[in-house]
């Protein structure tokens, strides 16, 4: 007869494996309805708990997961480059997992490392995660876990972000610097942090020049794998709505060359007509026509700056000593190009 | 006392858990040296297998693993969502892995996905792999197993692939029906089958048409993340080596897309003076200018094909049916642009 895991308890009660380990160990966040019924069960099944399952929490693996939204996205893509740089320098393996912008999948990967033998955790969050249980159940469960970008302000973690408001501000503030008086915002979806503070940032922007907020120039892109082709929708879209805007600020490149392709088709000149700026500073930025001013967001360093984080928890960890949660905040850049030339 | 694992054995010998779980088993291919220094170690530690270990052969996960080169490049990107949509439709989650075009990094990555219980694995090898023992062990452990694009020809199992010499000789031919008559090639590096493959495509291309083979005019790139520079570099490069080349089929589109930045920058007239086919039809390939040439990759079906492979196989060896290996070749296609317009 094969033993009775942690995660045949969970599945026979549609719950979490950290629900379960927690219930068993009478931590204080778990209803006592669902101790009840764990430990019921448990004990009808007779399970014990198992070498494997002590090993989790005193053996280290040298394994890392590291959970994220795309990993197409070009500035996923040099996060991924920094954290494997670093972890591979101290010797840990990373396990990636993408969420496809989703909570379930979110969560059902955070189960599968707490289950596999990671050391520690580096998530960002997907677009509809706005439940944080899981994420506090981590830490709960003494895990050392890292946030970036994507993040969640509640959650007591460590966390490696830009100043998106800030960044933001630079991008609006240098339309309004070169000239432009009605400035459109495409933003990413309603949710992300990252999302919330770059639309704050154009607005607060706006006010600080006296510039009234006009909230039908506010395109939303939910930023997927389509977002080329939402750029050139929205772009469209603003064609139609709007005969008078000067200056768009995109919340990523590939929306933004997505509108300059749709712009270009149009006859659109651009900046003369429309003045661009884009977010994250891809390479193909500096190659299409006209080139794409943006904020230079420094993926490989926030990489770089996880995993430094993470490892810095997992050895306090290991010496029992009080994890000192930071919260490391990357400086950004404008760089100018050809689609914001001062021309007024 | 905590229990001792296959992996201690394997640490303190240093060889793979693989090899120690097997010279536990007496398999053929470990050597009997091998196989002494191990079970002496496990008597010594006083081994037992411990139930976990047993769950491994008997008891699904529901995880399987993929392994890549480089998780950037947007192929890889398209199979990833292919295979992952596949995988989520029969509730499978998928852990990736980037070897980075390493042969040690892919060996570990193999090491830790066996190790880990994952339900079978994918894999595209890393440009430097030239040792085909550490797929061959998971093989031997009946650990389905299905190697895609960057395969081994030697390696028993299933395969998933294009016909790249096909593509390669379909792209060339059409540089020649537009009047083309000398040819470069700028190719990936020299051991990745599907690199020797295109190459093979070309020059039996030029053969069938009676144009003589020129060694000269064929230009290596490790195609890895500075594939862009690559492509400048190489289109420079040529441009002092010959001046009377009027066609270039090139590996990959980033390089492709590197090469015409290049050409633009210098004042050559794509098509007028060099007309450029590159691989994969990567989406930016139709919006820089002139736009690209290329042949269509199905990156997302061969994702799809991956799993579905690998999933009837996970169910023939749960049914103990005899594992039916498959190779799969998908159908590629020319997609004519602006660089082959034809001019002559």
């Amino acid at each position: 007869m094969k033993p009775v895991t942690l995660q045949d308890i969970a599945d026979q009660l549609g719950i979490s494996v950290t629900t379960v380990s927690k219930a068993l160990k009478d931590y204080p966040d778990v209803s006592a309805k669902t101790k009840a019924l764990v430990k019921e069960l448990a004990t009808t099944l007779n399970y014990k708990p198992n070498a494997f399952a002590v090993n989790l929490r005193t053996k280290e693996s040298k394994t890392v997961g590291l959970i994220i939204p795309v990993i197409v996205h070009h500035f996923f893509s040099n996060v991924i480059k920094g954290i494997i740089a670093e972890a591979e320098a101290k010797g840990y393996l990373v396990i990636i997992l993408q969420s496809n912008e989703r909570y379930d999948m979110e969560k059902k990967h955070l189960d599968l490392l707490m289950n596999q033998r990671v050391d520690g955790i580096m998530i960002s969050l997907a677009n509809d995660t706005v439940d944080f249980k899981h994420l506090n159940d981590v830490i709960a469960a003494d895990k050392p876990m890292i946030m970036f970008d994507k993040i969640a302000k509640t959650v007591n973690c460590s966390k490696v972000i830009i100043d998106d408001r800030q960044a933001a501000y630079d991008a609006t503030q240098h339309l309004i610097d070169i000239g432009c008086q009605r400035i459109a915002h495409f933003r990413g979806s309603l949710l992300p942090q990252n999302s919330i503070d770059r639309f704050l940032g154009y607005r607060k922007a706006l006010r600080d020049n006296d510039i009234p907020y006009d909230a039908s120039l506010v395109y939303i892109c939910e930023c997927d794998d389509l977002s080329f082709e939402e750029g050139q929708n929205n772009a469209r879209q603003l064609l139609l709505d709007h005969n008078d805007v000067d200056g768009i600020f995109i919340n990523t490149d590939l929306v933004a060359i997505g509108a300059i392709s749709e712009f270009n088709k149009q006859g659109i000149k651009i900046p003369e007509q429309i003045s661009i700026v884009g977010f994250s500073n891809w390479f193909m930025s500096s190659i299409i026509s006209p080139s794409l001013t943006t904020i230079d967001q420094p993926g490989l360093e926030m990489g770089r700056s996880v995993f430094k984080q993470l490892y810095k928890e997992i050895q306090q960890l290991k010496r029992d000593e009080k994890v000192d949660y930071q919260q490391i905040v990357l400086p950004t850049q404008l760089i100018q190009r050809d689609s914001t030339l001062k021309v007024k």
